[in-house]
């Protein structure tokens, strides 16, 4: 049985008429499914308004204790519980998780070799059996981008990396399917024309699209990210907007496969 | 075979060790058992720094739509997947809840009288086949004190109802033991004398106790919804503090049977 996992970014979270819609058609998905959601500005907005000053160094926050605390609260907790409600809505049984919750995803502290990142965790492993036994019970497992250490200690940790962890462990069971769905319609020929869609990635085309300069920076980790799941036993990763994971959709996007 | 519904209050929650010690007991308690807790000050602490007011009327917090984001975050978020984090460490295999999740715990908005409380949701009925599921896959869950209409609205609930409907609704399955943890050792003869702990509380006593003015105005409805939840089939309620749940403890507590 195929298993799939989409993930949705800070796009959709933000924009409630964005949330709305995907919640839609994220509940008329069929067959077993898993959601994994990062938190997008909201976490940037409160920490904010509290007076707590986001550092980012390459691009990623440093998580100090109280920037946990507001990534704990708005992730876990507002986003989280919203998407849960609003699919119970739809007609979803969707259950909310962290990490820590059934021990689901376990992480380490990220070393330090240059920067510390603060409460960042580096994912070591899923219990897939646990996972199962939701999905089993006909419930939806919805993720937040937060780990643990086993002892107490939660992480803030990439969404990205959470779902191709998720995917690549329950790969054991289930023939899984990686959705990641972001703000352009896919991997594009032309970032300037959303109908450009490479609509097949493969390790036969990629080098070509690498050494063509056709996929430029913010997309090289990405597809990196979907080579390595894809490795290790996901059957296809897709990259796209959201309407791509409704049934018998139009919408083009990117399919990743070996 | 007993299930324990165990609730904890704002005192254990806000004070970092009494909750440390609260969380080694509530691990080692042998057995299946699930968790409620309440989120205390830190929403009110919260939404203070947020610039938030927060209404009171009789005792009773006025949810508006901002004051509900802010015990999402505070009780969904930070206090519950800090706790599950906690019992992961004590090798407690916990799982955070709303009663959005897997539909455990309904609940109807609370109908306007002379106040409309916003926000606040009356438990109307709980998943317990869901809940047992989770049992039974040998996960601990725990809540926080917030329902769901089914709809996609979250409601604040009352930490106390929600453990007591839990309790009822799992009578169906298991032999249910009620535990209310809070800052006394129990109820007392004399307030000022907490060696003064009556042991036993049931039918026959109770008028007595009442017409002394031995339970005094705020015991009432704890006690009232002790009987209630007795009444539907839960075997026995205990008022104490936290170390009342230590196996073979010699902590008096009051214990509650028809």
């Amino acid at each position: 049985m195929e298993l799939k996992i989409i993930k949705i970014g800070g796009n959709v979270i933000e924009n409630e008429t964005a949330l709305e819609a995907f919640i839609t058609d994220f509940a008329a998905v069929k067959g077993p499914k898993i959601l994994v959601h990062g938190g997008g500005k909201l976490a940037t907005q409160l920490a904010e308004k509290i007076g707590i000053e986001t550092t980012m160094v390459e691009g990623r926050r440093i998580t100090d204790a109280e920037t946990l605390k507001v990534i704990t609260m708005v992730y876990g907790g507002f986003a989280n519980k919203n998407i849960v409600a609003k699919l119970q809505g739809n007609g979803c049984n969707a259950i909310g998780l962290s990490g820590a919750d059934g021990n689901a995803i376990q992480a380490i502290k990220r070393p330090v070799k240059t920067i510390d990142y603060g409460y960042v965790g580096d994912v070591t492993g899923i219990s897939e059996q646990t996972i199962d036994a939701l999905l089993k019970s006909g419930l939806t497992p919805v993720f937040c981008a937060i780990t643990h250490d086993g002892n107490g200690q939660l992480f803030n940790t990439n969404a990205d990396t959470i779902a191709a962890t998720i995917a690549v462990g329950m790969s054991n069971i289930y023939n899984t399917a990686l959705y990641y769905c972001f703000e352009k319609n896919g991997v594009m020929k032309d970032i300037n024309n959303e109908d450009s869609v490479i609509e097949h990635i493969n390790t036969e085309n990629y080098p070509t699209l690498l050494a063509e300069k056709i996929v430029t920076e913010g997309m090289i980790p990405k597809l990196y990210n979907a080579f390595e799941a894809l490795k290790q036993n996901v059957k296809k990763v897709c990259i796209g907007n959201t309407k791509m994971i409704v049934e018998n959709s139009q919408q083009k996007h990117t399919t990743i496969t070996l």
